[in-house]
């Protein structure tokens, strides 16, 4: 992607950003702030900018003046960044002098890692899972009438070399037709075993050339949201991506209470066919918009973690609640995608990945193989956050896993205004350090509707840092911002946007439970963090790799997610972002049937702990129950900058 | 069985026959007439015999005073064999004198073959296809947390030796529950692997002890009736059995006419539907009866011919009766029962026979595999009567096969009065050659509702014989007997029995239009045989064996077979009759995986000839067209008795 420069007066800041992007988001990664009340979509004007030298695109609206515009004034949510510019943010809508000099960290995106097919190609990691085989047959005669099955065979035994076929009834029942609507030309689908000696299963079979469409869908079931992809397993490209909420969450929140409406009469039956449904749905408007036919997908691949999967499936999840915590199964087999509702073709295959316990399930072990760690000499600490978080650490050598109870926090849940990182969710933030007004950037540009994980993780990190609220997550009552007020049941808040400017007709705020509730998800995860690695003889310090996962928006800003106590201090340039591990495992595992092969020793070598049966993990908890961490000195940096700016704002005063 | 010894006065013929038998049957045998009119059940009174030594149990009716009883009178029909007797056969109810010099064949039924669980096993032929396990597992703890899934296939890995487990996703998804049911003690369904390299299969979990409830169910699906087996595939017990018309009768009566109606819009769905009706309904008859539990089946094991298979598979059945005549497979995968709509467990598999070609199917590799012929040194003809006929010729080193298409007649089709082998079915037959009386024994006794295949059979070649009937199948016009009549249309018939003495209020007769049928019927077996071992370079003298196959009554008379063209003139004892083949080959191979086994070699070895690709089969055909065939010398014993009786007759009219 091509670059540009972009000079921030008169913070003299400069950073390099990707050509395309928002005067807006530049600020944000350069850590300049520019009030901005509507998200992005240019509809408050609050954040004017003058260029100085270079060009934008855009940028001009009904907020500018003729006059202004001809100035150079534009608004930098609405400028796109074409080239190298300089521009001056003007002194109404910034702070001050003195804070320019303030230790703010600059904006730090973690890598996001991005794996393709041709990755796959050159590591040797691609072995194709179904293959597609035009045929020309001879038609039967009086000298070879032998059945259509022996003839269909005996093509794919000799000219392509397949052995150990078979064939399913279904395939069997359309076969005579198919053979004989377009004389004897046929493609058929061949599903490769993923062991040597396994079956190449022969699951479709269609008149004419369909050898050029072949794809599978890949799905990760959430207890939150539902993801589906359609793959193209020729290309590798991605035809068509949904997301949607898990039609579940109308029978509780988590996972626990899913059991247990599970447990009621009808409850299982319910839950797996609402979240099918889910699923179905998702899969229709992918299929409606790439124009793909259902006939020409020949797996889907499925990720979810042990209660997902056994809700999927229909199996009763109440021994997943109860000591000593037994799933049903880790591994299942290769099934009928119509047999449990899936609104798939006859032959479609289901192919789930495996379980390691009941709470690190399939959806940790697909992040694990997704992002290759198990083959990776490094020590890697991977952390997959969610409704709940599961933690893997390891190498190709060995790995250990565990879960912990976080709470829906960084996926909006538990929190006031929370929500799922879909327009017009805050994603970005940052805040004048004097009149506490604040810069929000949506999902979209639309104007805000509330708040995700990775711009609720954002605003607590830097309303920390700035002393708006304590490590407790108080907020500081005599700060004299209208927006710092007590709201309803007295509970103290922060308005980030007013009701005028908010797509919902209401205020939005975050208040102080909000913020408890992310202390405690974060303070979950760093303790499980700390306690499995103590349980396997290592410490934080010797992590060579973090991998996050998680359905966080795009901006998560590592050094907030340090500032807040969620990860520890690493290099951030020793931390990669996959975003939705578990769909990229599923993913991964439709591309290669090496992924296949090899989740089964992996499933296999992945140590459980359980951190409910750890008695320091509560200890550990209690520690972390704060901002950063009740010891502060594990967080070296983030006590420097504090410190910093103790004496910049004391000497301010002065 | 004990047998006893029955000498018949005046003709002072002695048999022995197996006690328990009626009189009336051992007359039969031994070639003695008795005139008998109701069918053995008692009530027209004609079969009085006088005992005069050894005694008899029951045979005393209203119809004898107790006069006669005490003088040792009895009905034969109702007498039971018990011990050594001799009787009388009074003047007015049998023929005089002379005639009972006459060169009639004895009765010669063929040995009925049985196979049994013992026999499978000393000949090391018994793999066991379904074992049920009993397992005591240690309830999960905190230290033993594995999956239930795991927990199981080590107890069975290690305490049971079994490898290569799969299970299938209902039985993991009645797992949970039914480990918990009775404290993790389970019985686990295992369905072994036909191969050393295939998968055991669990199928079916029950909590608690059920290892002694293992059954099977064995089907034969013909084109005109379904017979439904209840196997105990512990002792090998057939525990219940049933047979009916094949609901898809109103659809067609032979293959072809349910072809063409399977080409029909919803007919091939009507067809398939009809015939799992059928089989539902036999089902349901048999556990309903035994009081046996769906769920303790583990498989059903179906034969059928080609069009048979298609059609319960709902597989297009078109190709099949258009040259080149091409079914769609030969081989079936397993599949789940309930898929197909077979009322079973979710849990029983389908096993289906392989088929050969379009005309020789599953029901005829059935019985190939039941006989064992494919192990044999014999050279052997197996025949397989039904609505078509079915031919294989071979031994252990080669096997060659053909089918013709000989109408419904031995099944009882296309005779006005035809009916299968069931109750009140005229299954046997003698005439009086002077009064030209017949004597009517029908199956259960019971008063006649019509005539089944080894009745018409037997009447024909009796009629034959004693010049009844003319090689063409004419009436003598001639003989003086009111029961020699023209019909309706002209047709000329004999009366078997009057309107008042049958169960169905009108006369029940045998017309010329039947006669024919049935030569026709035979003719094309006949000359389908001769052709067939023409093509493979042998001739009907080096048959060392036949075995004979069909829906016939149990009491098939050799003698008349041969007397009638349908078989070679051969030794009696080198006959084996084993009924249906295809239930019995079913039956054996859900009893045995060696049979499973097998079966795909042998199918493979089969080679088809089409019949109707044969030049020679026409003027085979035409040759045959007559009783016994154009070429008596073909028939030597069958013309020498003519030749006798030819003299007989005409001293006795000097």
């Amino acid at each position: 992607m091509e670059t540009a420069s972009v000079t921030f007066l008169p913070h003299n800041r400069t950073i390099s950003i990707s050509k395309g992007e928002t005067l807006i988001r530049a600020a944000l990664q350069a850590g300049v702030h520019i009030n901005a009340s509507c998200g992005g979509g240019g509809v408050c004007g609050k954040c004017r900018v003058r260029l100085e030298e270079g060009a934008v695109s855009d940028g001009i609206s009904e907020r500018l003046s003729e006059e202004d515009v001809a100035k150079g004034y534009r608004l930098a949510c609405l400028s796109k960044i074409d080239g190298d510019i300089t521009v001056r943010v003007p002194v109404e809508s910034t702070i001050d002098a003195a804070a320019l000099n303030q230790p703010m960290a600059p904006r730090c995106t973690a890598k996001i890692k991005t794996f393709d097919f041709n990755t796959l190609k050159e590591k040797g990691l691609f072995i194709a899972p179904v293959e597609k085989i035009y045929l020309e047959l001879a038609p039967p005669d009086a000298v070879n009438n032998m059945p259509d099955v022996s003839r269909l065979v005996d093509a794919l035994r000799y000219q392509h070399h397949l052995r150990r076929l078979e064939l399913t009834l279904p395939t069997i029942r359309r076969l005579p037709a198919e053979l004989r609507r377009d004389n004897f030309r046929v493609t058929v689908t061949v599903v490769k075993p993923v062991r040597a000696d396994g079956k190449n299963l022969i699951t479709n079979i269609q008149a004419g050339d369909h050898s050029a469409e072949n794809y599978a869908l890949a799905v990760d079931i959430g207890t939150t949201t539902v993801y589906v992809q359609l793959i193209d397993l020729i290309t590798g490209e991605i035809k068509g991506e949904r997301g949607d909420f898990n039609g579940q969450i109308s029978y509780g929140e988590d996972v626990i209470s899913r059991i247990m409406y599970g447990e009621k009469p009808e409850g299982l039956t319910t839950l797996q066919s609402v979240v099918v449904a889910t699923i179905n749905r998702l899969i229709g408007k992918i299929l409606n918009k790439s124009g793909i036919n259902r006939q020409d997908i020949a797996t889907i691949t499925i990720a979810g973690n042990t209660t997902m999967t056994q809700l999927l499936l229909a199996i009763d999840p109440s021994s997943l609640r109860r000591a000593p915590y037994v799933p049903a199964a880790t591994l299942y087999p290769p099934f009928l995608a119509h047999t449990i509702g899936l609104d798939l073709a006859e032959h479609t295959i289901v192919l789930l990945f495996p379980q390691v316990s009941s709470y690190v399930g399939g959806d940790i072990v697909a992040g694990v193989m997704g992002t290759g760690m198990y083959r990776d000499d490094e020590l890697t600490l991977f952390l997959d956050i969610g409704t709940n978080a599961e933690i893997v650490v390891g190498n190709k050598d060995w790995l250990a896993c565990a879960a912990c109870s976080a709470g829906p926090a960084f996926e909006g849940g538990g929190i006031e205004f929370g929500m799922r990182a879909s327009k017009g969710a805050i994603e970005d933030f940052s805040l004048d350090p004097l009149s506490w007004e604040p810069m929000l950037v949506t999902v979209g540009g639309a104007k805000p509707r509330g708040i995700c994980g990775s711009g609720l993780l954002t605003m607590v990190a830097l309303m920390f840092e700035m002393g708006v609220i304590d490590n407790s997550g108080k907020f500081n009552r005599g700060l004299g911002s209208k927006r710092i007020r007590q709201g309803h049941h007295g509970v103290w808040e922060y308005v980030l946007s007013w009701r005028d400017d908010t797509d919902i007709d209401r205020d939005i705020t975050l208040n102080e439970v909000d913020i408890q509730n992310l202390i405690r998800a974060k303070g979950a995860i760093y303790s499980g963090c700390m306690t499995l690695l103590a349980e396997v003889g290592f410490d934080m310090d010797q992590i060579e790799r973090i991998i996050l996962a998680g359905g966080f928006g795009s901006y998560i800003d590592l050094e907030k997610a340090m500032t807040l106590g969620l990860l520890p201090e690493v290099d951030p340039e020793r931390v990669l972002f996959i975003g939705n591990g578990s769909l990229l495992g599923a993913r991964m595992s439709a591309l290669t049937n090496k992924i296949r092969y090899d989740v089964v020793e992996v499933t296999k070598k992945m140590t459980n702990f359980e951190l409910s049966e750890t008695q320091s993990y509560m200890s550990n908890y209690m520690a972390a129950a704060f901002i950063p961490h009740t010891n502060i000195e594990k967080f070296p940096r983030l006590r420097d900058r504090l410190e910093a700016r103790k004496k910049l704002m004391t000497g301010n005063q002065m």
